[in-house]
């Protein structure tokens, strides 16, 4: 099974090679890693020689994704309490098609304590917090917006979260094996 | 139409009061907005019942988008430089459907600049920027991540900004309301 490796991996120094141990863990389980930069197996369809170049990124990705037969999140928080957006973008893109999706995360304190933190505090609202702007802070225990934590388990498909020093957040893949684990499982 | 109205608008003090807001401009233009706290037209399938309240919630956001023709997201910057992520997933999910999706912002400034200005600057790397953890930065001038502004221009819609005071971010509406129009023009 092609498995889409959404994250913003694409951002660390040398995504190539993130690229490679990401497929190399995936293969380890029986499945094909795909990776946001690989090339398409088809020539890009010509219409996409007009648009801009990050617009044909985009259609590449969501190419990848619609080619691939499960999604595999790093929803390691990102410039903020939440995942990267791209990457949580990719994983509604995939929910919607009703193929399993998984995330993982090397920070595993909850969304709620990590929007607290990212705060610096907030303001008590009966059971709940409103930050600085009077905007609620979700308060059920999820891993991010409820959004996210539902379309996994609607899925079929699991967060994996891994408690590792600040330094590891974008080496420690132990979280992600797990996904790997249990998608294979899946099959 | 329906159009279905993502957004942490849902984070309001009044967000009931919001969603009446939304929808008052949406039929001036001849739509119908659906709202994320809507009730369902029909019942909650009972397979739901057994599930957490967030897990119910995303699936009947879920089940709304899927009622729905277009979607029309607020972009609006929330905790950090990016929009709020379960309002991207929910872009996502409609991207995916095919359907036409909108975004519409409080925030003028792109991407890149948002990101400069929240971590405080970068260091400079060829073209561009990477952060203190090694992460670069997109510079392509978009509004948000690529895959947001590359899904709303395949599909037809449209990115809306509006250069609002700070204290306006979650009341001025002139940038809503232009997408309102344009998904209308699209009929």
């Amino acid at each position: 099974m092609r498995v889409y490796l959404a994250g913003p991996d694409v951002f660390l120094p040398d995504p190539h090679a993130r690229g490679a141990v990401l497929k190399a863990i995936c293969a380890r389980h029986g499945l094909t890693g795909v990776f946001p930069m690989d090339e398409l197996d088809t020539p890009e369809p010509p219409e996409w020689a007009a648009r801009p170049l990050p617009h044909r990124i985009a259609l590449r990705n969501e190419a990848h994704i619609l080619g691939s037969g499960a999604l595999i999140a790093n929803l390691t928080p990102f410039r903020g309490p939440s995942a990267d957006v791209g990457t949580v973008f990719e994983l509604g893109f995939m929910r919607a098609l009703g193929r399993p999706v998984f995330g993982w995360s090397n920070a595993a304190a909850d969304f709620t304590a990590r929007t607290l933190a990212f705060l610096g505090g907030a303001t008590p609202d009966g059971e709940g917090w409103r930050d600085a702007e009077g905007m609620a802070l979700e308060r059920f225990g999820c891993l991010d917006n409820l959004m996210i934590d539902g379309a996994v388990a609607a899925s079929g498909g699991s967060l994996e979260t891994a408690d590792v020093p600040e330094a590891a957040r974008w080496t420690d893949l132990a979280a992600f094996e797990r996904c790997c684990a249990k998608l294979a499982a899946l099959k």
